[in-house]
């Protein structure tokens, strides 16, 4: 098999690309390392030291002698430079993560909204255009997420991509099944249900074969394969707008600011960890949908957790208090949540937890580049809407009493 | 009122600015002109004889002593000279025309595929997110389309955008209200089903108020105010890319070509007069929905034909025979269709039915300028996918025999 990882250079797309190059597939990288830009950007950096990726593929020849090529290019607008790509390598699949992936940057400002719509939709639109454009039979894998569902129904377990209805018509009740209503959060979160009727309409009428993994919040930093040499190493983000919830628990911990939980905390997320997202991509490339067939859509996500909890865990590792501030997001304060993820674990998935795996992302990470960490940056000062703002305040003061004493 | 009117020069745009004009609005126009470029493009150019967008405000204000005030702006782009324009103008409402909106040119290749989508998601999400920039509550009408509905469900009229399902629960069955779902029948629907979701968004986050006029195929041409002055004539597409079904008919019907229906023209299309979207469109301005009320979506059509009956009443009031050929466009050749449209009737609009206006149509517009009509464009060279690629040859080749006897 031979596979094109579309942002190959990210947090999930540089140990996915490795992991595939290490079960033996032909890989190549697209790339335009806009994520390495908007570090610059925000003024921070991955707590881990990560090399170029040019030095990233060549450590990782000189470690397995296997080759990964990378092409430097803008999914969205590069369409000429992509499709003759395509034509030249003649991939077998492209996994797609090429989009701007975090809530609260999508949330910034209007450019920032402006840039993760345009980015997003115009990169997976080019992508499958280009796909049909090239007469070939190629398998699209999409990094989705759980944020596009909202937040389930009366207790009911969330299906993997699909609803079954009932409607009353003149005929009387009428089953049906639909793409299950997106509810989005965050611009984000809202160009990824714009995605899925890309999806659709490909899969409808150009007979595209598509997966979409909807995947939970990724926690965990290393791999199999970005442990192998310290030049492999995979990034890890802590910052407001990048680092999701667990990693700005693990960098509070580790410079002695109380883990900060926005609201009561009651907020229930979906995890899985990044080895399991690496395996997960691997299945779903082993097991194409056929072509004709609908979009196939999969829940990648393998445990719930209430954030409360969350910063339990951490405070009883690490011995850190837990204080709780107002919260920036327009979202309620506590959610029940009940996921299917039944089609991954039948292709074979064995979840790694949290409850296994927290301590080693402790020692292995946090701990071990905690000198590396700036901790002006772990507050989220992204506002939702102008009624949020005032919650982004607090945070910020709390550092800052922190960093007096 | 003071109404920003986006898209004002296009074929719906240009008589609604006249209308809300006459009615005692402020309006001003933000245009590109892209319509027109396209014209460049297809090597066609509206039936009727229009004027600048200069003379045409000009002549407006000679008529009527009512300004108009014209903006070039591509919206999507122009965000900085857009937001300033909101503040220093402050309009109490915009109406968003600047799309897109030909199903068969955004099927035409894969630069039109691209073209589509980022022109229309991103001059949707531009003005949202210059409405909450600007901190004014600025009502959004928007001109959207039937085609997101897909063809509705056994028999059942399709809601005015929402639709109550049944779901099983561990609680048992519960009732919940969706959008309906979406099923887009080309790339240009595709993208208005985009635009729903953004104004859920915005609608829920930002609490903005937003009207989404879900339109049907628009015939006719002329306006109360279009009449008013040669130089304020509306555009007239008869071409196989932005001419609908119905225009098509009457230029063939006026050179001496045969009705072209593709497929067995068994598909049912809802239908309105330019004449009632403009009073469509000025309705839903003077019923906002208020601040924090989900999007207003009100179905704009009044009534529904098939095509192969649309043929037949043009063939009956000029004598032209009837050809069915191949259909380029991947869908069902038979369906029925039932719209609900209670909303706009309840704000008191009158329609105009196709009986009552036909002939008017026929002598006022496609009679009046046959002489300026090319056949040579008015066959649908836009396949939907590859499998379609044959249904556009048949066409072509009976224009050709009509012209060479």
């Amino acid at each position: 098999m031979r596979v094109l990882v579309l942002g190959g250079d990210g947090f999930c797309g540089w140990p996915t690309a490795l992991h595939l190059s290490a079960k033996g597939f032909e890989v190549a990288i697209v790339d335009n390392l806009s994520r390495r830009e908007i570090d610059e950007e925000l003024g921070v950096q991955s707590l881990t030291p990560i090399a170029s990726i040019e030095q990233r593929v060549a450590t990782w020849k000189a470690v397995t002698g296997r080759d990964i090529a990378f092409h430097k290019l803008t999914m969205g607008q590069d369409y000429a430079a992509f499709t003759a790509l395509l034509k030249e390598w003649k991939p077998t699949a492209i996994v797609h993560f090429a989009e701007q992936r975090a809530a609260p940057y999508s949330m910034k400002s209007a450019q920032h909204k402006r840039y993760t719509v345009s980015n997003n939709i115009n990169a997976t639109n080019d992508m499958l255009a280009a796909v049909v454009d090239s007469g070939m039979d190629i398998h699209v894998v999409h990094l989705g997420t759980m944020g596009v569902y909202g937040y389930g129904t009366a207790g009911m377990a969330i299906p993997e991509g699909y609803l079954t209805i009932k409607v009353e018509t003149p005929e009387g009740l009428v089953e049906q099944e639909i793409l299950y209503p997106a509810n989005p959060g965050s611009i984000y979160h809202m160009t990824k249900t714009q995605d899925a009727l890309l999806f659709q309409f490909y899969a409808k009428n150009d007979k595209l074969r598509i997966t979409d993994l909807h995947q939970g919040i990724v926690w965990g930093c290393q791999t199999e394969e970005t442990r192998l040499d310290p030049m492999l190493i995979n990034r890890f983000d802590y910052d407001g707008d990048y680092g999701t919830v667990l990693n700005r628990f693990l960098i509070q911990s580790q410079l002695g600011h109380p883990l900060t939980v926005h609201g009561t905390g009651g907020q229930t997320r979906a995890f899985i960890n990044i080895q399991d997202t690496v395996r997960c991509v691997a299945l779903a490339l082993d097991s194409a949908p056929k072509r004709g067939e609908r979009v196939r859509i999969m829940n990648q996500m393998t445990e719930c957790h209430r954030v409360r909890d969350l910063a339990e865990m951490v405070s009883g590792l690490t011995g850190v208090d837990i204080a709780f501030l107002p919260n920036p997001r327009a979202e309620a304060d506590e959610n029940d949540l009940h996921v299917e993820n039944r089609l991954l674990l039948g292709l074979g998935l064995k979840p790694m937890t949290l409850q296994e795996g927290l301590l080693t992302e402790i020692t292995e990470v946090a701990r071990a580049y905690a000198d590396r960490a700036d901790l002006t940056k772990v507050p989220c000062v992204s506002a939702w809407n102008a009624d949020r703002l005032a919650a982004t305040m607090e945070p910020v003061a709390s550092v800052r009493r922190v960093l007096a004493e």
